[in-house]
């Protein structure tokens, strides 16, 4: 296994380079008879793609999620059927052209240099495997995972951004419903905090640099006893997830 | 982990339903840099396909590899990428008309009692999971995997049919090569054997019944020292691979 | 890994060599509450030491299993407490000794020089960790595993020699209790059949050769479902476990 | 599996409770030939063992890892045989008398609430597989790995205490050696800081309250392109080990 596979009972295994023909992923051990709402998913995906505000990057991606196996129609709502869901979001704009200029060169601050020297095959397009597009597929198996969740426990989890700089909600971290945190444009959901970080970040990147902050995420409803005892603690493996994601 | 990967350092996930929109699978932990004869691959898969001699059963597939990832084109060759090689075959005919009668019923030896009973939830159509359809995936993580084995170790593998019924070649295993075996509608590679298999298949099948038989598969330069030496014997894992195989 | 685990939720890993101070293993995945009969294991592992009749091999070993964790006093009965079972089993005569011909050679039929080649370090003694020593180890993961079974889902298993050579009992495969398949010393229930299975033994022993025969294995009482459906077969790992068995 | 298990190339099972028979693991995947020093491991356990100075708890524990499988002598030194590692660590005083006062109650900060809550059965003694002396395992496994590497890739580790509440080195994170950082009884390689902090944590233990801190872990020589480009990234698995060593 060479780490494309997260989970034990739950496995997401990935698989899609930034500029091949697609992305996607397969879900394995996901129980049969869950209703699934495909929409929520999408809407998921929706959040994640860049350029959706002023003070992200503007390149613009439509992540549509295809789903092709593992869902069954039934009396008219979609079921899990207990087989592995198998996904892609196909790749729009696939095109090399634009990144030739990298052909001999390392971009400072990403894993074009790691890559080269592991695998002695370079992927010169938009970072290949190691795109940041990488983690849409987490966010299809999150999101299958979060109604999963949601379904059989009543575990509810949310995110927000708590810190940019050193412009920090006074709050201690709490759970803020979808809506909230959406409705401010950097996520943080105190309106006077979110835009002071808004006017900070347009600050700096107006510098020509960027800028670091602090999320918070919170799980209600979790039930004692989850996670194992030793190597697998529940903590371990969160911060074993939090960490992978590139960043 | 639900059963649907096989291999530990060489891992294939697959994914898809008879009568889904496609099947496929992830293959993860190939060295980058292998040169991919992608012909070969689809030459496999035709061969895999019912319905190619007047003595099997006669529905057409046409089941055409698409690959998503991990294979890149350096200098008019494609090699792998070191990435995970995800691919998908679209089922052409997937509507499920044609298993209406089996809403209420099982047929028998097939795996469509046990599904239900595991997954409390029925896929009607043509297997869904359980058809042998699935074993097209295989079909591709082992051409895959043969390529690596003869590229790097030049390992060989064959395999033919050596007995229908109580109708056997009378030579020991030996190697024999694809272009010997596939001379043989049966894929026996004696002559006289052969027809004489092919006779009985026939005769067998006008009885409204169908035969069993015995293959033999030769691996060919094999290094000393594969496999583990416990739980994960060679042939322990070979013994479970030939096991796993629908039939 | 190198292949000393087997199982994924229960999963038993073994360690040790015919030689060394000690063999033993961890058995993890258990759940917690169990109700373990100690005496039951114990008796498993005399009935697996060579030497207990007069028709195999007479060496003598005497195998005490000492469990080192994940075992719990309640009220009087030993209850497993969820944590891994740890267990040992000292070898009694672990002096090397009696071995040192085989230096400068290797036994035929024997794993000796696969191991030389795979890991070009040589244990003399006794066959090291490919001694048929090491499935005392698996008769204390099974025992603790035929324990849970029988107490979780009433599944009961027995197994008895079918054939010896051309000897076969003529009866369907069917469930024997242990007393009826142990009254036989070759472990056949059917007294007469056992009877000439035992003269043929010591005939071909007494020409200095040893034979072959087959085995019948029963499990009644399973749950429909059981075993995944692709990879994970549970004829496949039933197949997968009977060839990992040294013989 | 229940996640008793670290590691998949090299890979650490451990068991065992406080106050059981013994605490031990089994080291599975670790290449043959390795020259092991067992001096060296012992150190890092006496290292590891609390009571070792008037600043930490008076516990006194005498750890002794005796080695059952995987060693052999060859001319003179131990090595490895290729073979799963299997070790133990006697519990000495494995009397559960001083935790009788617990029976009917819980300690605050500490597992028992959630292994009860779990596992609906409860080891009173010690904190059972949650206590502290589990890492006594571990430390056999890591010194072994070190070893492993040093060898195989000369790639060094050194950690030391960075801060203690408020009190920091000025210096940016470095190499130092074994000795430079034991020399100091806090293992902070700063003459005077380390003064400084064991005068803090002194004045808060007289206050009956202890203190957190932080460490800094130095790797050098580590070749570029270790870990696994996605969820197995070489940051993440050391999050994932840092976050499960219970404190």
């Amino acid at each position: 296994m060479a780490g494309n596979s997260f989970g034990k009972h739950f496995q997401l295994t990935t698989f899609g380079e930034s500029h091949g023909p697609a992305i996607g992923g397969v879900i394995d051990g996901i129980p049969a008879g869950l209703v699934i709402d495909l929409e929520a998913i999408q809407s998921e995906l929706d959040r994640r793609k860049p350029g959706q505000s002023k003070i992200t990057t503007s390149r613009k991606e439509e992540d549509i999620c295809e789903f092709l196996s593992g869902l069954i129609e039934i009396d008219g709502s979609i079921k899990t059927s207990g087989t592995p869901i198998g996904f892609q979001i196909l790749n729009k704009d696939s095109k090399s052209k634009d990144y030739s200029h990298l052909e001999n060169t390392f971009r400072p601050s990403h894993a074009d240099f790691t890559y080269s020297e592991k695998y002695g095959v370079r992927s010169v397009a938009g970072g290949g495997r190691s795109s940041a597009r990488e983690t849409a597929c987490r966010v299809v198996g999150g999101a299958i995972a979060r109604q999963l969740l949601s379904h059989v426990e009543g575990v509810e989890i949310s995110a927000y951004v708590e810190r940019v700089q050193d412009i920090c909600m006074p709050n201690a971290p709490a759970y803020y419903s979808r809506k909230e945190v959406d409705e401010s444009m950097v996520r943080c959901p105190a309106v006077d905090i979110s835009n002071r970080m808004i006017q900070r970040i347009e600050q700096i990147r107006d510098q020509g640099d960027s800028v670091g902050g602090a999320i918070v995420v919170v799980a209600r409803n979790v039930p004692s006893g989850w996670g194992e005892p030793v190597f697998d603690k529940l903590n371990a493996d969160l911060a074993k997830g939090l960490m992978s994601i590139p960043a």
